[in-house]
């Protein structure tokens, strides 16, 4: 199964050539189970899922620790039929989803309780596209379920989930929404924009 | 039918917020078919997708006209079954799918080739969604020949299209992707970059 997103971090200052390039090194314990192919516009990585998390986590910490306001924007997708097989994206097999929506969402839960601390406070926000499946709403309402139950559940949008905590916890959360909702060999897309440092008073 | 778009304008400057603010003023002509309603993440507008890819546009046209390297990035959804109906968003109804695909396509490239000229050069990216529905990948290769066939293609990037060209252009490639195809009510999502100004080199 082809596993990926393309990721573009923006960081709301003159010098943000000097904290992007200064992030990538965030990115080196991962480059071995990654590919990576930059444009003017975005990055694309392709690996498996946990990997593509906890790679957008740590590059999203290293440019939010400079203290700027900075947001790393995300379309991950896997199982796009339109995509080759790529043999870089063995998920985890405990990561597939399987079973019914009850158990699934006590895992994510346990995983995102065991998350490991960053120290880097983060909002993010998710919507989660199970494709070309019946029941895709069933899938949704799932992973909304499990989302809610969690610790780093903020509130609902119109179109997004919102979510607020500490980094780690906060892309652990989105990798158990991607990997543990949707058909397990199915095309499930997701968006996702976290954000650091904002200067607007929070909603 | 309720349709809208979570945005967020991201201008790499120490000026952000001069820049955001500044430019907020592009969407006054708009202001009267849309609801807005503005958090730390992202601003929700909702109204009919013509509105919305107009006020996405001449927002985007304004920032970066500044001459900063700025980027709007937008979650654009409509027909999802998990929001109310809203009296503002009464979409056009010319822009409504129906028919047979070539008739669409054909339709979608008109609408480009008389789209206003902002003189503001943009790149932009998206992913189209089309939910819960048999087929899905027969609507977005529909899409995909539309985009493909119009004067602002670019190139396919793996989960997204790249377009380039005058941001009028852009947008209104943007506009008729997400109107034209997908199910008539049915549940289509979309995911949007458009980037001015980057320091990077072309890919």
């Amino acid at each position: 199964m082809f596993s990926g997103a393309q990721i573009a971090l923006y960081p709301m200052s003159d010098d943000f050539v000097g904290i992007i390039t200064g992030a990538l090194t965030a990115l080196d314990p991962h480059r071995e189970r990654l590919r990576i192919e930059t444009d003017d516009v975005t990055t694309l990585i392709v690996g498996p899922p946990p990997i593509l998390f906890a790679a957008m986590r740590d590059l999203f910490v290293a440019a939010a620790g400079t203290g700027t306001h900075c947001v790393l924007s995300a379309t991950v997708s896997r199982g796009c039929p339109g995509e080759p097989d790529d043999p870089i994206c063995r998920p985890d097999p405990d990561a597939v989803p399987a079973g019914p929506l009850d158990a699934r969402i006590e895992a994510a839960l346990a995983a995102v309780d065991k998350a490991p601390e960053t120290g880097q406070a983060a909002v993010g926000q998710f919507s989660l596209y199970p494709l070309g499946e019946g029941g895709h709403m069933d899938e949704i309402y799932g992973c909304i379920d499990f989302v809610k139950a969690s610790a780093v559940f903020d509130r609902s949008k119109n179109f997004c989930t919102r979510l607020s905590g500490d980094a780690g916890a906060v892309f652990a959360a989105l990798g158990e929404a991607f990997t543990r909702f949707g058909a397990p060999s199915g095309h499930v897309a997701m968006d996702v924009t976290v954000s650091a440092n904002s200067p607007s008073r929070r909603a």
